[in-house]
C-alpha cells in the first residue's frame, strides 16, 4: 500500500492556515487559535488541531484495509477488514473531546525546559465522530463478549498501529486496555467519519480510533492494525513518552523512571479561558465577557466552572452555556458517561484597569485543577488553574 | 423484625476505645488514631472507624432478610433473601479501602464552620470484604447481564436502605449507578464478612454493601432492601448531603444549590501522614520513618506519594511499601481496578529543629491533591496536600 514516506505530499490545501498557529510544519503540528476555538460547540474540521509524529499518509480508500488480530495465550485470530466490511457494521456517532496530552505545554515549558512540542490551550476539540464500535468489530471476530468469563480476568491491552512512518519509532502505535473496550458504556469507535464527513488526511483518513474520556495519543490515525494482546503495546509512544514522570526524572536520569509509572490512559479535569484570547486587549470600564471550555475524563461529567477576579481569593460560578448529557432537566445525576466538553461564560461588568482572571473547573468525581502547575519531563497533562492578566486599553469605543 | 429504636442497646463490648477518637456517642462516631492504624496492610476490625447515623440495629440472623427489588418502567420484580440464600450464591472477596466523604473534614472547619462531624484523617480503614456479588443477585432475579442491552440505554440507580433509624430521614439510604453495578470489573458486595470473620454489628450484621472506589456513605450497612430504579434515591443522604457545593453555598442559601449538583459517588486521590501522628514529638538530630497512607477512587492505581520537607519547595518520592494489584513484576501498567490503600514510608536522617513535612499523592488519571483546600459547606471531600509540623524536642535518648 503506498504511504507517504516524506513530506512532499502533505494535505496543505485542507489546512487553514488562519485558524492555526503552526508548532512546526515537519510533521505538521498545528494548534487552534483560541477565541476561534469555542465559537460553536462542535469545532468545524478546520479549526481541529492537527497533531502529527510523522508524514500524513496518503491512503487509498479502495485498497485501505485493517488487519484484526486476537494473539494471546488463549486464542490466536486473524482477519482483514477494508472499508465496505467496516460499513456493514452497526453505525454509532457520538461527541467526545479530543486532547492532546501536550495541551497546555506551555505552562510547564515557563518552568523549565521540557522534551515535547510547544503548545497553548489550543489542542483541545469538539467533534461529532462516528463509525462502528471497535467492541462489535471484537466480538464478531470471537473476542468473548462477556466481561464476566475467565479472559478478563488477565489484564490485556488492545494494541492499534498506523501506517506510514513516525518520527520515534517504525512506526506510531499504542495501546489501551481491552476491558476498556470491551465495556459498551465508552463506545471506543474505529471512525470514519467527523462531524458528518468522511475524515480528512490530517486526521486519520480513511480510519482512526476514537476512544474518548482517553487522551488523544491513544486515538491512533490511519489505521493499519488492532491487536489484542497480553500485555501494553511496546511502542515508544507507550512506554517511553505520555507519562506524568516524577519531578526529578530529567533527560539524563529517565530510564529508570520510565517502567515504574504507568502510561496516560484517563484524561483529567481540565479548563481555559478562550477569551480573552492571548494579547486580546481589553477595554477598560466596559463590560466582557469572559468565555471557554472545560473537560474531564473517563466519562466523568463537568460539575462546575469558577472564575476569579482577585487572584484567586474568591471564586464564582461561571455559566455552562452548552453542555451534552443527561442533565437536560437542571438536574445533575452522576451516572451516564460525559465525553464531550463544555463551554462557559463568565460576564465582567466593567474591566478594571488592571485585570487578572483564573478559572478553574471540577468534576463529578471530586477532583479539581492543582492551583499550581508540576513540572515533568515531557511536559504532559498541565491542568493547572488557568491565569491570565490581558493588557487593558482606554479603548476608542463609546464608554 | 426488631431493632434497636433508641440509643440504650449499642454493641460497647466490640468498641476498643483505646482505638478510637470518639466524635460523637451517640451516634457512636468514632475515628481511628492514626498511628496504630497503618501498623498492618489489612485494617484490624477493632481499629476501623465507626460511622453511623442513627443507633446500632440489633439484628438476628437467622430471620434477617433484604428485599430485592426492580421497579423500573420495563421490569418489576420483587424477591426476599436471607442469609443462606446469600450464602448459596460463589462468594467472593476483596480487599478495598472504605473512606469516609468527610475524611479530615477538620482541615476544612479550620477555615469555616461546616456542617458535619468533625473527622482528622483517620477515617479511612484497608479491609477484606467477603460475600457474594450483587451483579449475580440482580442477574439471578432477571436484570439483563448484558450492559449492551437496552435496558441499559437509560440511566438507573440501585438503592440501598437500612434498617434501623436515622437522624436526617426515616431510615439511612442512599444509592449507585446500575451500570456501575452490573460491570463485573467493579466487585461492588453483598458482604457478610469483614477480614474473614462475620461482620460486627457497628459494621452493618448481617450483610452491608461494599463498593470498592466509591465513598463510604453508599457503602450502606444494616441492608433491608436493594432496589433498581429509574433514578437516584431520594434519600436525605443522596440529595441533602455528601455533595461538593460551591463555596458561595452556605447553609442559609444551600437550598437552590443542591438539585444543580451530583451526588458524590467516586473517592479523589487522598493520602494521609499518620507517623508523626498529631501531638508526637520527633527528636532533633536523630532519624525518623514517616508513614502514611494513599488512595484514590474508581478503580485508579496510586503512582506515586511525593513528600516534601520544604514547605512545598521541592518534593521527594516517598516507598510505596504495601500495595494489592498487578504491579508485582515491578512494572506499573494501567489496566486492572485498584480498590485497596497504599502504605508508604519516607526517612528523614536527621529530624532538624523545626520540622515540616507534606505529603501528597497522584493517581494513574493524572490526578493530585490540591494544594490548598478549597470550603465547602458540607464539608466532604477534603484532599488537599496533607501538612503537619510536629514538636520536636532535644530527646532522651543517646545521640
Amino acid at each position: 500500500m503506498p504511504v507517504s514516506e516524506d513530506y512532499n505530499d502533505e494535505p496543505w490545501c485542507d489546512r487553514d492556515l488562519n485558524n492555526y498557529i503552526i508548532r512546526s510544519r515537519e510533521p505538521f503540528n498545528a494548534e487552534a487559535k483560541v477565541d476561534g476555538l469555542i465559537d460553536s460547540y462542535v469545532t468545524p474540521v478546520n479549526k481541529h488541531f492537527r497533531r502529527n509524529h510523522g508524514p500524513i499518509p496518503n491512503l487509498d480508500k479502495e485498497s485501505w484495509n485493517v488487519t484484526i488480530e486476537v494473539d494471546t495465550n488463549e486464542l490466536h485470530i486473524s482477519k482483514t477488514l477494508n472499508l465496505n466490511d467496516l460499513n456493514q457494521l452497526p453505525q454509532f456517532e457520538v461527541i467526545a473531546v479530543l486532547e492532546c496530552a501536550g495541551n497546555r505545554r506551555d505552562g510547564l515549558k515557563a518552568i523549565k525546559e521540557v522534551n515535547g512540542v510547544t503548545w497553548g490551550a489550543g489542542t483541545a476539540s469538539n467533534s461529532q465522530w462516528g463509525g462502528c464500535r471497535l467492541r462489535d468489530i471484537l466480538v464478531s471476530i470471537g473476542v468473548p463478549k462477556d466481561l464476566c468469563s475467565k479472559f478478563y480476568e488477565q489484564v490485556r491491552h488492545v494494541e492499534f498501529a498506523a501506517y506510514g512512518e513516525a518520527t520515534d519509532d517504525k512506526h506510531y502505535a499504542s495501546s489501551i486496555p481491552l476491558e476498556w473496550v470491551m465495556n459498551p458504556q465508552n463506545t471506543v469507535l474505529v471512525a470514519t467519519r467527523m462531524n458528518g464527513q468522511a475524515l480528512i488526511r490530517d486526521h486519520g483518513f480513511p480510519a482512526r480510533i476514537v476512544a474518548p474520556g482517553i487522551i488523544g495519543a491513544r486515538w491512533v490515525k490511519w489505521l493499519r492494525s488492532i491487536r489484542v494482546q497480553d500485555r501494553e503495546s511496546d511502542s515508544y509512544y507507550q512506554q517511553l513518552d505520555y507519562k506524568i514522570l516524577p519531578p526529578m526524572a530529567t533527560g539524563d536520569n529517565c530510564d529508570k523512571f520510565w517502567p515504574q509509572f504507568p502510561a496516560l490512559q484517563e484524561l483529567s479535569i481540565q479548563s481555559a479561558i478562550c477569551r480573552p484570547a492571548p494579547g486580546e486587549k481589553l477595554q477598560i470600564g466596559r463590560p466582557y465577557v469572559v468565555r471557554g471550555y472545560a473537560l474531564s475524563g473517563a466519562g466523568r461529567a463537568v460539575d462546575r466552572v469558577e472564575v476569579s477576579l482577585d487572584c484567586g481569593r474568591t471564586w464564582e460560578l461561571a455559566k455552562l452555556v452548552s453542555m451534552q448529557g443527561p442533565n437536560s432537566n437542571g438536574k445533575h445525576e452522576w451516572s451516564a458517561r460525559h465525553w464531550a466538553w463544555v463551554l462557559w461564560s463568565f460576564p465582567i461588568a466593567s474591566v478594571p484597569s488592571r485585570c487578572s482572571i483564573a478559572c478553574r473547573a471540577w468534576d463529578a468525581g471530586g477532583n479539581t485543577q492543582p492551583d499550581a502547575a508540576v513540572w515533568n519531563y515531557r511536559g504532559v497533562m498541565n491542568n493547572a488553574v488557568f491565569r491570565i492578566e490581558p493588557p487593558t486599553t482606554v479603548g476608542g469605543g463609546k464608554l
